[in-house]
């Protein structure tokens, strides 16, 4: 496939929209884990609020992962790639506490966010339009850090 | 969590929609890749078929999960668990032609439905609400099934 | 096309599906003719109840060929093979009282409600898939049934 | 019944609709037969254009029917008059190729439009409102069969 | 105001949409009054098939009217002009009894569409546009005509 | 019809609703006479405007009437009735220039208002039911008032 | 909880939601009893129509129950209350003729209406929020009993 | 009315549609009452919540019902049959903390789900459609059941 | 701009609709400031609360105004009008725990209430329509300060 | 592609539809470009009216060019065709004052509806389907040349 | 709460939003003022484009105050702050002829664009999606100025 | 009209603005051109997709312009202009086999893109919101490119 990028500037980008394409999937598994398992007076608040989080990441998903199949760049959102590449931190098996789902997810969107602003700041020399996601996608992800973060407060 | 079931009929229950969770997960992961990697003429129709895959397994993660947590069974949806634990087989990294595509998703479907056929089979005498899950999972997939194999047929 | 069910029990699921999809076409035949041709006090009330009936013999229609499909069975809805099997006894050309209309449709549905619940029987102990769909079909029938008996109650 | 057409062209315009109405169920009875039977690459393809077809038929089948009761000609829409009066030939029975299932819908498209243009002739000088209905039903059989046509173009 | 029309073709076409104008709007409010006034055992049924001949022909009343504008003739639906000039014959005061509503109803419908029939005769030769308006509100009135026809058959 | 109120209170609410019944459909015809024949600069803007008085009106002629047939007095929106007893004085002719039309308006609502207003104060003490019918239509009728004198403001 | 009423008004306005409460839910449970129950030529029509009162019912039950929450009341809608508070004549077991069902409507609906009157009147001079409600709740019921009463008219 | 079923199988499957109903209204009826009444820091949450409780509670209460009249059994749901027949122990009046909002509501939806699974098992060998609604039916109110619970939790 | 209604009813019903004015403007910027800084267990469901208070504010905002406008009175929604005449007290800067936030708008809403209710009184006898406004949003205003309290129940 | 009119008939026809799709192609250009250069006090009114012409071409370019190909003619809508074949005159370059901008409109239309009006003609005798369309194009673009007309009335 | 910014890009980022927050409520509240105060040919026009500034300036007020708390800034929106630190001129008291509504909303317009300009240069160095809201925002503000300027073109 | 942008500035936004709406208006002319032209097995999946290539050019043609008057330039989209500024390459006339379309269209969105490209980086320095504009443009048409490339994949 034909790109409209240069071969330098692809590799670049490529690395950044992998990195995160396997993140935003393991974030939106964190985040339905915690939905499920969560447990305590503000089940239903945190309960809510999770599935917000599922559909920030899974539209991020497809934007990240097409934008790299327009610039010629195979994405891999496989299972085994995910399970060994994310960036985000195993979250403990069974029930969990209202207020560790909470901490749990400014951790995992920290470290998410974190990442996502590294990659921001790598392709923004080499493709403003890769970068631009990346600032629509971090603008997401802060205001749902606020958001358990407040929770929180 | 107190269960509305007799502890037995749990360990059945609980162990088939587990499977079926990871199994579900897997398979909308598996979708999507080749959803963003398909090649060749019939592209446009593979993708968008594809995106109907991976919202039916998404609906059913959720119905599978949630029924598990209604018995009182915390369920397990995290990356390692599915990496490990999935009956679809892996697939090839990279663009991929659509015919392969369609052999792709007709091999996974059959997995996933000769699993979800055992499964209805064995919660059937413990609890019908299950199974009842079960029952309707099978006849979504195995309409998906159809429709890859008459791409081919 | 290969099937998700051993060839024995395609056997008995097949002649359930072929029999129901040519009662179903003809009921919705029947239903809009009465629709179109329908007179007396009752002619709104009536015309509009029927269309109820149409939507949903032509939903189940298309659910039941398609789940044949999904078991690799050619499904055969055409007007030869109505005409020539259907349960639904043929009904009187030309304008209808809105009394016999009320008659009309109560038989009609009584024959297919008997026929459903034959192969709701049958296909049991070899699809349970299969098998919801025709406890689903039986119990929408069920209730039109009540309907209609109940005008002239 | 009183009709607000006059005796001779009430009958001219009444074999006219009574035609139409066979051809139209018929018509959507085949395509629906093959949007369960088609197979072949372009499976999904054709599987949605010929529900277009059927939304169509369907549609145009009530507004004719509805047409003649509002002239106080009863319609007739019964499988035995539909059998023995459509002027679409028999399709095979069983799984259909894409590309002889285009083939057939061309034909079956063509045969339809060819008597729907005789009627629309034929019914112009008695009657200016039925032959609208002719006109728009031609304009949209002719849009399909130019789509089946340019599949197979 | 400049028309796209002849002067002569103006005149004929210019009477007719006028001489329409007044029997929809007359037609309207005698919808509206059987609608308030109705009573007897069918009187949801005939209160609600009313509104449907109120929509039809408040549509119709904008559409003939805006037709006239659009040619360079000004319309006139004042409530004198209504009251002096409408087709329709004058309803009687206070509750009606819904055989009687349904009666007023088909000869109401009856002088209007025989007038509607003529004036499409009329503008046929001189602006098919203004003809086609009269085809459409034909057709929509005799569907009106027979569904309350049928109420008394 | 048995009414919920006492005979005196009956004739005062009766006479109210009937006076206000005959303003609105007048009302209605002559925002509808103007909308379709107002011309100048502002004749979009005041062809919209007129439209949303149309809805008003039509909305509270209709909630007026049924609220007489729900107290058991037959209420008369005939055009007859209509022509004889309206508040609005008649309006010209023809094309009409948009501050003509503009300054129209202004007095049509100034008529409707006055009435109105009369009308809430004598059945305030037998039904504040009804009352409170002129107390919503005459806001409604007095922002619909502003927004036309604010056009020659 | 702190009211923004005075306590002598509390009490007043109290007693009025309160009885009313439990006369909507009772009216809510017979229109729903009927809407099963009503058998005859009409069933279509008056089950229709029924779950129009229920709508009604139900929507007047929460706004009348979240007021005196609102002023600091704690309201009742148990099943005991209702049983021993409406003041809806019971009504009779078993399927029910359809004229039968519209007399039993029409005597409950005056019933409801008479007492929601009198709380109009009592909580009228002490708090006009609550009256305002009792005008809306006795408007609509006053709606629903023409259209029973004009049924058998 | 004529059933569809056998007499003896009659007998069961109106028996347990009967209960469930009388469950069901007074299960809606408990939640709308702890909507109003909730008190403390999760009020929000806890109203919101109970309002889909009352939304499926009535949803099914119309299933549970129409099935009785489909079967030709009139179902009862008066005032006074429920306060006599239903499984769910009363609630305390006034105002109710939410922890104890919580656990009364775990409790009443315990006792119904139970009755429900005995009546599933007791319709299954004599009616597959009746049993097919409580399956359905258990799988709602044991999802509602976990969220309470998991509010405790 | 020339008033319906006579002078000093003018003066009565101008200053009860500007001081209303005031009140609401800030309230719907004291709820929006609150809406961003509340932290703590209930921040969703308090953030989402306030977001209900801000869209009520909003609406009576622009009915209070256009009410004024319609009525002849330039309305006056300045920052500096509202920043010296509003009725609500001050609220600090920064992050605002929860149950500060549930105080706060207790007290705020109580304070609207209070002037609101005068306000209603004195226009009463003036202006019944301007009363009604002041009546619909005194019972908005109510239900949400029960809101509030149910949160410190 | 194999054409269901005679070859004389397509000649007629083929030219009717190809000269009608160049002049709405550059109608649509025309009135986009006014919609951008507008300026006066009619500004946002002949802004928002430009885009209603707008949305009239486009839906007319499309029908008229699939009615081609419907009938086995390829149409040819390149920006070369257009720019060398339209009816339209071109307009001036940069901002238009709102009056010229009317009078630009008013001629651009009036130029199309001429060819329109012969085109009809023309098509009338071989093809009542394309006749058709140019009856319901032409209705609405003499709608909009009146609402032009009407702005300079 | 803790921020994903270093300390002195906050200090930068924050001055800006808290800046650009007080401008949009202010520019809100006169763009409402003047919905409210409009008079002359224009009204209706101005009224109804005033009222899309006061749904962006709304939409950006959120947008802004949530990054300053997703950003760990305690954003302040209340009156004082509003009253003493908006860029906004004054605008004057009572009814405002059109076009020095037009010429105010011009001026307005600009002052607020001028800020945002300088804030989105100082924010892009240290902080992309804050920077990125600035560039929307004034893409927005942009589009209205031209269409307010477009008025007295 | 006054700018928001010095005029160094403005001329190269002028001329980037200018260019790609040519560039737009073209390619929306082109993708019809071939939506309508398309013929063989890919038909109905390839004029599917071009109309939504025709949305995206359609809708960034709006922005692009009003971006352009937004700033003060007067944009020229009229048929001359485009028939000789645009950078797409001319298509053949008559019918085109499926791959020539794919062909084609992956060679005009190269062309649009790499002079998106080029504009991107001209306008960066000079106006970061025209910039944006640019930004969002070419993500779109990239992944249209991609789509269609994956077509001959």
């Amino acid at each position: 496939m034909k790109s409209t990028l240069p071969n330098e500037a692809l590799r670049t980008v490529g690395e950044a929209l992998q990195g995160s394409l396997v993140d935003l999937i393991d974030l939106s598994l964190v985040a339905k884990q915690i939905h499920w398992n969560v447990v305590g007076p503000r089940f239903r608040s945190i309960h809510l609020q999770l599935d917000e989080v599922v559909d920030t990441a899974r539209s991020y998903t497809d934007t990240v992962a097409e934008r790299a199949s327009a610039l010629g760049i195979p994405p891999d959102g496989r299972s085994a790639t995910v399970f060994q590449g994310s960036a985000v931190s195993p979250v403990p098996e069974g029930w969990l506490p209202d207020s560790d789902a909470v901490r749990t997810m400014v951790a995992a969107l920290a470290s998410v966010i974190a990442k996502a602003r590294e990659r921001m700041a790598a392709v923004g020399p080499v493709d403003p339009v890769t970068e631009d996601i990346f600032i629509q996608l971090t603008g997401e992800l802060e205001k749902a850090h606020w958001m358990f973060q407040a929770e929180n407060g």
